[in-house]
């Protein structure tokens, strides 16, 4: 047994600074331990008792009989690492160190918690600043917190990672008085030796958990995570995060576009979207997605069957339902046929959805009816039932309804409860029935499974490249390539440029500006100056004939704004014809972010533009940047809009493949990269980067 | 006194087909009266019982001692409008019938409705398929909702109107579990006779409502309603609506771009916004929104202080408010000096937002003094306070300190409770703290009280016009008008259209192309053939040597695909360097609806348009007009985006108000006008109709 086993089932525990009065923080530990029936051996531990509620007290931790599988410490910041250090020693598997006052408070705190982690040696650190953990499963409490204050909770397959302890306290409470079953939480805080990598691994393996709620503040480790959650999926236990930091500005200062879109928690986003982790919208979400996957059932099609007695609560679930797209299609003729035959009274409308059985439809045998009929009817994929007002007097006519018309049926079923009724949505959701007092969150759970599901599937399907062989790339010289340099780079992965001639004086232009076509691009070409058209350093649609002039002005104009004297130009093809689009590369705490953009003023107004983070375990597919092109909101104006010609989505897709292998062959090279614009030309005549930035490190970036 | 308000005040009720048995439905109005109350008399009315419950039970409505203010009829659809007879003939003041089976469920029961309507001559009628009404505030309970089996309920200013009885139901048992106060509920369903309109009106003249909650289906009377909204607003009562049909994919098939890009539930959005009418996404909003509105504090800024003892429910809710621009900013120098002074304890944590007092900071006299001190702060505009799990023990004692730190202050206070911790939320909202269970409903309260704030500005700030003289419209014909014709009527009303001729014939054409520049635009001139383009009808950048031939060629063209011998073109000048919109007016069934759209594709993917729903009795005024072009998202590409040239927005106003101008004097005969596109030129450059479409009634379209 590792030690965060022990730590989640230890056979003993040390609580240190163990205070006898129950009310207090100190005291709560030693008090939810026997509340809740720990089995183990309880040693606290305070010099200034000697026995705390029955239990011997121990002056110190050299004086326990034993070592103990966990210690909690419950000590202040300024003494906590002594009594660290003394577990440690006495070969203690896991510390757990409630105190606050470290690495959350600024530089001395920060200070506290290195001192923290050296004091504990190879023993496990869970904190500081953490309310602990409660395994459920195993009715064991190693926490403070106040939820725990509550007699009984559900125990079943939700396992919780919180970054706030006051958060698991939250859901432990919320759970308890809703009937969802939890089977661990965890609150990792400050992370400073285990965090919450740690634990989704741990709950992947507990036989306990079918599926993982993490609220999360950041990431520490994204690989790790990124690991983590893979081995969910593919354990098939699905992750849902309620992540803060949604309004973060996310703009920072960055030589490319690329940079400045991005925005860490649209990183966070793709992360997500890529290994499977479902996002929780609203903080509701948190509990009732995991609660509805935790069913285990199966959504196979989008298509809803709404069955109610009352009227207005049905339409709120269509609509509610509607706005993500689900259906609600009208009964089939056989399954109206079948409904009608169950004789639910003169005003029941079975034959649109909401299917109303109305209140004389309120009896056992005819919702059994109903429902079965619903769930086998080949029109649905799920059935919603309404709980109504009228159901107030009969709590558990649904849930029994419901209940005795599961067994054998794989399809979901789930409940709107209208009015009040905590009694009925308690019995619903401990049968397994995910009962929702809003239809909000009806639709959210429908959503996620839809979500999984689509996951699993694309997770399936994933189209496994061996890799091709290495380009050449020693070459390359540390920090900013200039753009032809940048270009000529893209080029070795297959990324096709304009065509262009690198000149230094007006007559090498003017026998380049012939060459390359009746109007070319004059620009100057710089390794420092990297906005050139903000010091005049581009010229569009030059004539041969006038190029040389206008070289000589440019070198006049770009010294005067810069002072930097320019001994090199570009001149280049003129591109007609084609979409503009960007794409970049940027480097993110998360990763290597690939980002494709829509180009042209409007599309960036609206920042029209998707993301992928580069993994340099599975290259980014063919499949892949398909998908990131159907993204663009403004994909129609790549597809023959309003006739206009198809563009060469085959040659984007290549070079889009082609910049996704260029980042990950660099790997700790790259710093940044970016295309703006590319063009795509008509189906057939590919893609022409017309710009290009790159900036290289020296040694390989720290991943 | 009016029947509305015997209606909602009888001093004598008649429940006919009452059942003596209070499980059935027919047996639950009588039982609710009496458990709830009712000071007046009760006449149940069946011929099977001699009493119910104690009460003279009489066999039919004749046999009453004197005609009731109030009739709840119980019967089934098909007898209840003989009781409705009875009822009328007695002269009883209004019936309210619950029974369903009329309109609601098609053509059959449409037929029941008006026999009904007919039954009830000058009697007002309630419903049918109605659940009813409740009336908190005089204990009067004229109901067969389920909700009324709970025992108290929280008397309050939030008077309820309901399209649903279920929703009704839903409300009532919502508010009485939270401590949320009503004053009134009517469920107004089928809406025979009274709707909605009546009761918001009833309800802006009840002194004991301060904010009306509306569950709406849809409008059966806009302007009704729209007046009602208005007198609201004139009384400072807010109404806030929860409206379903959000998901209607609401396009039309119309002649113009206008009508397929409007879509009811927009429609509905445009009318709430203008008369200030605030609508509730999510259902629990419903109540939270009305709830906040209700303690009449004023927000007057958008920077939220957070006080909590817990970190991560504080860092939720100001995630929340970040996402809709609400500021959390960090307490100024003076505000922290005087939390420090309160001496919270070493880890507090005084100088950042959440302000986290830590459990040590959870006493009385702390609190008061933090919350008191966060109120008085020039930094703040409301004040959100965190209940923590460590709350759960001590149920009184957040409530009690806000409660005190009330008085002398008008800013919002508000708490967002995170454990399960139903009796706190209670005494919160008892005591007129709102106090929610998601970070989510915090802050749609705080949005919806700075939405209404604005819109008291807005109404305040309006900039009353004097009409315009008539602009003669008498001889225009009816249908649908050609370009031409078409553009000269906008002209009339002073919008600018490109220079054009009408010709014939290629000579004709050959001259005008001379007269009107270097390339033209050459169009066939119909009555009939709206789509000109897509039967070869349109020419671009034509000149004048080959416009001869070109339109013998459009000539054939338009024969080949339409059958209709073309004899009428359009020669106009081509627009450069303006930026493209479209302008229209739609007939709406909520009114006629003006559209402000940014043109050119990318635009129209992204369905950048604005709307507006024009009243007869204020004209839209030139800040209405240019608050509709600021809230295009593309509007930075007018404004001089990326060195463009600014464009003429005040030739642009100019167009949309006096479109908005020919559209109320057309009134009933505008059926729908476009400009598509109306090019805007650069700054004093004015605007140019490029080409337009207007369709006409030839009587007035009924409103």
């Amino acid at each position: 047994m590792n030690a965060i086993s022990k730590l989640m089932r230890p056979a003993s525990v040390a609580v240190i600074g163990a205070s006898a009065d129950a009310a207090k923080t100190s005291g709560r530990p030693v008090a939810y331990l026997r509340k809740h029936s720990f089995d183990g051996d309880i040693y606290p531990v305070n010099p200034r008792y000697d026995s705390i509620d029955g239990l011997p007290c121990y002056p110190d931790v050299a004086s326990l009989p034993h070592a103990p599988d966990v210690g909690i410490v419950l000590l202040g910041a300024e003494r906590a690492h002594v009594a660290v250090r003394d577990l440690a020693n006495r070969g203690t598997s896991a510390a757990i160190v409630l105190a606050s006052g470290y690495a959350e408070i600024g530089e001395e705190g920060a200070k506290r918690q290195a001192q923290l982690i050296e004091a504990a040696g190879s023993m496990r650190l869970l904190g500081p600043n953490t309310i602990g953990l409660v395994n459920l499963t195993d009715s064991i409490t190693l926490s403070a917190s106040g939820a725990l204050e509550t007699d009984t909770f559900t125990v079943g397959g939700i396992g919780v990672v919180s970054q706030s302890g006051g958060i698991l306290g939250s859901l432990l409470s919320r759970a308890a008085a809703s009937g969802i079953g939890l089977s661990k939480l965890v609150s990792t805080s400050n992370e400073a030796d285990l965090d919450m990598a740690d634990f989704v691994d741990y709950l992947v393996d507990d036989g306990s958990t079918s599926v993982v709620a993490l609220y999360m503040e950041g990431l520490r480790h994204p690989e790790r995570f990124r690991r983590a959650a893979l081995r969910a999926a593919a354990a098939g236990k699905p992750v849902v995060v309620f992540k803060i930091g949604r309004s973060e500005s996310g703009a920072r200062s960055a030589v490319s576009h690329t940079g400045a879109l991005a925005g860490s928690d649209r990183m966070y986003d793709a992360l997500f979207s890529q290994i499977g982790v479902i996002r929780a919208q609203r903080f509701s979400d948190l509990l009732d997605i995991p609660h509805a996957l935790a069913t285990r059932r199966k959504l196979s099609g989008r298509r809803v069957a709404i069955l109610t007695s009352t009227g207005g609560a049905g339409t709120l679930v269509t609509d509610s339902l509607g706005m993500v797209n689900f259906e609600t299609p009208h009964p089939d003729e056989a399954t109206a046929a079948k409904l009608r035959a169950l004789q639910t009274g003169d005003h029941a409308v079975l034959d649109r959805n909401p299917i109303d059985v109305t209140l004389a439809g309120l009896q056992p045998a005819l919702l059994r009816g109903a429902i079965g009929t619903l769930l086998d009817s080949p029109t649905y994929d799920a059935v919603v039932v309404i709980v109504g007002s009228s159901g107030l007097a009969m709590p558990d006519l649904m849930a029994n309804a419901i209940r005795d018309s599961l067994p054998g049926r794989d399809k979901p079923v789930m409940a709107f409860v209208s009015p009040h009724a905590p009694e009925i949505t308690r019995l619903l959701n401990e049968q397994a029935v995910p009962a929702f007092p809003s239809p909000e969150s009806v639709t959210s759970a429908l959503a996620a499974m839809w979500q999984h599901g689509e996951y699993l599937q694309r997770a399936v399907s994933l189209d496994k490249q061996h890799s091709e062989a290495d380009v050449n790339v020693s070459d390359l010289p540390a920090g900013s390539l200039n753009e032809a340099q940048a270009k000529e780079l893209f080029a070795r992965f297959g990324v096709t440029a304009v065509r262009e001639r690198v000149v230094t004086n007006a007559n090498e232009a003017t026998s380049a500006a012939r060459e390359l076509g009746d109007k070319v691009v004059l620009k100057l070409l710089s390794n420092t100056i990297t906005h050139k058209s903000d010091v005049g350093g581009v010229a569009v649609g030059v004539t041969a004939d006038s190029i040389g002039a206008r070289l000589n002005r440019m070198r006049d104009d770009v010294e005067t704004a810069t002072g930097v004297s320019a001994n090199a130009f570009l001149v280049q093809e003129m591109v007609a014809g084609g979409t503009e689009l960007i794409l970049g590369l940027h480097r993110d705490p998360l990763g290597i972010a690939l980002l494709l953009g829509m180009g042209g003023v409007t599309a960036e107004l609206f920042k029209d533009t998707t993301m992928r983070l580069l993994s340099t375990e599975v290259p980014l597919s063919r499949a892949d940047a398909l998908a990131m092109i159907h993204e663009l909101k403004t994909w129609p104006l790549l597809d023959g809009y309003r006739g206009r010609p198809r563009a060469d989505i085959d040659a984007l897709v290549s070079a889009i493949v082609a910049f996704a292998r260029m980042a990950v062959q660099l790997g700790g090279r790259i710093v940044e990269a970016e295309i703006n614009p590319i063009f795509v030309l008509p189906a057939g005549q590919g893609v022409r980067a017309a710009d290009g930035v790159a900036v290289l490190a020296s040694e390989p970036h720290d991943e």
